[in-house]
């Protein structure tokens, strides 16, 4: 389980890898049941990639899906989001990433306390992301990038754009697509690169990736035939929510439930 | 220089990886010289990423910079060239990739065989292409995709689109642009991939990677603060030159003099 060197690699670069969280048997269930909520076109938290077609992401599938709700559960992925946090969590943010073969598109560097704090009014970065990988990731199919330790340098202004296309559409899909509503100066990521590096953690399938809010991260594009699918569930201590000062994004984006949330055995993900 | 071990890799492979093969001091004068042709915005061969700022590439510099030229006739490039095609060659195509910091784009997988085949008639694929990478190239600058041993399976049949909007600017922009008007089928690639998988060769600056005109080859986005400049010299046998039935396309991009090359063992790259 958790080990002070998972704390201490997440203190010093802001992410750490537990490969092998996940069973076999549970990446098998996980992904049959990520097809099912891809077909789903009824789907409000579903977004496509620039061909209008292929799915790029689901959002809070975990609210009307019980498998995924189970994940967000499950005692390892729980015990470490509480461990590492100190605290009881919920779940802020719960998004199913496809990045498809061939077709996947970047995303952009990004903070995810940008999104948080900004569109949500999260008032602390104590919260991380966990990245639950469903198929193998490799440095052919738009594997995590990360600048290990930006995290230390704390909460970096970005640019907020108003991206006409996308906001006609709908004002949550900017956040979500190839394009990013919020982005940072170049000069900024270049000097934290500088300083801190890059890293780009690759994995098998049940594989996990624990981030901190304040790490930079995104990721290239898939030109491999092989899908990068990737659950990526932000847990948030219930002692910091959001405080919101004007009307709330939906909840697939942003969570009303801030209950602690406690641990479920179900055999179809162990 | 060119050894038994390197023709049977090509072979197999369809390339290979020739480290160490400028010097430090060709490097940084060949890296000047990209600048300032880089800064020539009356430069015919010139095309522009996405942004219409950054610059993608630029075609056919040899014929109008010295250094460039130079550099085609560099002993070790033509040695390397010549040995494996066993012919004496002339340079069909040669454009400076750019793949800038943060913004450069992707080159979609394609084989050269079908630009230089279908736009300029080569009749054969005998020719093979030298990338000089004038950069460190690493998992994060967008390094060069291949299908090693793709070549093996011939020229593959690929799809021709109208591109509009480059179209309409410029016959030529649409087969050097993140679009590319030739594409493959992605079972085609998905088939190939399954049987041969995937490689991208990273390197120093100096390094170059030698491969063949049916090699399947492409390219992902550079998301890193590192400029990824790699100079692409297609050496085509003298006894293949284009057979054009129709108007060629401009001298950048198909060379008109197939003449032999000879060496040049110029200090400024040695």
């Amino acid at each position: 389980m958790l080990t002070t060197e998972h704390l201490k690699q997440f203190a010093e670069d802001g992410y750490f890898v537990y490969p092998g969280c996940l069973s076999e048997r549970a990446v098998r269930n996980l992904r049959a049941e990520t097809d099912i909520c891809a077909a789903d076109r009824e789907d409000p938290g579903l977004v496509r990639e620039k061909d209008g077609d292929t799915v790029r992401g689901m959002h809070g599938i975990h609210l009307r899906n019980e498998m995924m709700s189970k994940l967000c559960r499950h005692p390892t992925l729980l015990a470490l989001a509480k461990g590492v946090l100190g605290e009881d969590v919920y779940v802020h943010q719960f998004k199913l990433n496809i990045k498809a073969a061939f077709v996947g598109d970047v995303w952009e560097w990004h903070q995810d306390m940008t999104f948080y704090h900004r569109e949500d009014e999260v008032p602390h970065p104590h919260f991380l992301t966990i990245a639950v990988l469903l198929d193998d990731v490799t440095e052919f199919n738009g594997p995590l990038l990360l600048i290990p330790g930006s995290h230390k340098e704390g909460f970096k202004d970005s640019n907020k754009h108003t991206i006409e296309a996308y906001d006609a559409e709908s004002s949550w899909l900017s956040n979500t697509t190839a394009k990013l509503r919020y982005t940072v100066e170049h000069d900024t990521l270049r000097r934290l690169v500088h300083t801190h590096g890059l890293a780009a953690p690759k994995g098998k399938a049940g594989d996990i990736i624990v981030f901190h809010a304040n790490v930079f991260h995104g990721s290239g594009v898939n030109m491999s035939p092989f899908d990068r699918r990737v659950a990526f569930i932000s847990y948030n201590s219930v002692k910091n929510p959001p405080q919101p000062t004007r009307a709330q994004r939906p909840e697939f984006l942003c969570a009303r439930n801030c209950a602690a949330l406690q641990p479920c055995h179900d055999e179809v993900l162990m």
